[in-house]
C-alpha cells in the first residue's frame, strides 16, 4: 500500500470521479470526499441531487440559446429590452459577465463556444446557423459581436460577418484596447498597438 | 440581474450546493456546474451516485476506526503486520502518509481528529477509550504518537499519555526537528530549538 492506493473501495471511486473534474487533482479530491464524509447524509444527497437535476434537466432558451428553465430567457421575455439589438457571445458566462455591467439593454445569442479546428469545433458545432436564421428574420438592426480576442474568436467572428453581409444588418465588434487600471509597461505589444490604432476623438 | 444571478434556477441549485465544499468558492463551481453540462449524462450520474454511496455506505475498521470497507480493515486483517505496535494518527489522510514512507510494519488507530476546545472537539468525541481499551487487552508493547505537532496535537498526546500511564505500554512520540531540505535559516525559532535540545549522536 502506497500513498495511492486508497483503505477503501468507495473512497476509491469517489476519490476517481470528483478528480475527473477539471483543476482537481487527486489530493483536492481526496480532502474533498473525507469531507464529505463528515456532512450530513442530507447535505451530500442535496450536493449529488443538485448535480444530476442539472445535467438531467436544464433546458435552453430557444431564442437566444442561453441556459434557462423555461422555454422562452427571462431576458428573451423581457419587454423592456432592445430586441433589436443581438450580442453575441460565446457562454453563459460572458452573458451574466454583460449583464454584471449593467450597461447593455439589448438581448443575447450564445454561441456554445467559438470554432476552434484544434479541438474539432467547427461552425455546425455552433448556435451560427440560428443566428443567421434569427437575422433574417428581419427585426435585428444589429448584431454584436463579442466574443474573446483570441485567434479562434476572431475567426468566428470573421466567420459570421461573412454570413451576415447581404442580410444589411449593422455588425460591430466590442472596442479592443488597453484595460482599465492596467499599467501601459505592462501591456502586450497588440494590445498596445491595437488601442493606438482604434484611438478616439477625447471627450472630457 | 447582476453577475451573482443565474439564468436557470438548476443552475444557481447546483452552484450554492457545489460552492457549500471547502476552498471552492461561486466563481469555481459555477466553471464546475458548466463543466458537467458538457460532460456525458453516464459520468456525471456516476460522479453523483459515488458521492451518495461513499456517504451513505463507507464503514469503519473495528479495531483501529480506520475508512474500511470491510468490517476489519486490510492493515489490521494482515497477518505479516506487527500487532503489538500502535501507530495513533488523527484520521485516514495521516495513515496514507505514514503507509507511503513504507517504513513502518505496525497497526495504527485513527482517532478521527485532536482535542480542540476552540472547535467544540472534546476526548468523548474521538476514539481514545478505544485506544485504552486496546492496550488494556495486553497485547500491545508500543503505542506511537503520531499526532500533528500543534498545540492540539500536543494537548491531546498528554491527554492519551495520562490514560496509558498506569497500563505499563511503551509510550513514544514521532521525533521532531528540522524537516528534510528545509533550509535552516527559514526554520521557525520553536523548530530549531527542539531540534537542538533533542540532538542525537552522530552516525555515519
Amino acid at each position: 500500500m502506497n500513498q495511492s492506493q486508497y483503505p477503501s473501495s468507495l473512497l476509491q471511486k469517489a476519490v476517481t470521479e470528483i478528480s475527473r473534474l477539471p483543476g482537481i487533482g487527486s489530493k483536492t479530491a481526496l480532502r474533498l470526499a473525507l469531507h464529505m464524509l463528515r456532512q450530513d447524509v442530507v447535505e451530500i444527497d442535496a450536493l449529488a441531487d443538485s448535480i444530476k437535476d442539472l445535467r438531467h434537466n436544464v433546458g435552453y432558451c430557444k431564442v437566444c440559446h442561453n441556459i434557462s428553465d423555461t422555454d422562452i430567457c427571462d431576458i428573451c421575455a423581457n419587454i423592456s429590452r432592445d430586441k433589436a439589438t443581438v450580442c453575441v457571445v460565446e457562454n453563459v458566462r460572458d452573458v451574466m459577465a454583460i449583464e454584471g455591467t449593467l450597461q447593455y439593454r439589448g438581448v443575447y445569442h450564445v454561441l456554445g463556444g467559438v470554432i476552434s479546428p484544434m479541438d474539432g469545433i467547427g461552425p455546425a458545432d455552433l448556435q451560427i446557423d440560428s443566428l443567421v436564421e434569427r437575422v433574417k428574420q428581419g427585426d435585428i438592426g444589429e448584431v454584436i459581436l463579442a466574443l474573446s480576442p483570441t485567434m479562434e474568436g476572431d475567426t468566428t467572428n470573421f466567420y459570421i460577418y461573412r454570413k451576415l453581409q447581404d442580410t444589411g444588418v449593422t455588425v460591430t465588434v466590442i472596442a479592443r484596447g488597453v484595460a482599465q487600471n492596467d499599467e501601459l509597461q505592462y501591456t502586450d505589444e497588440v494590445t498596445l498597438g491595437r488601442a493606438l490604432a482604434g484611438r478616439v476623438p477625447f471627450k472630457s
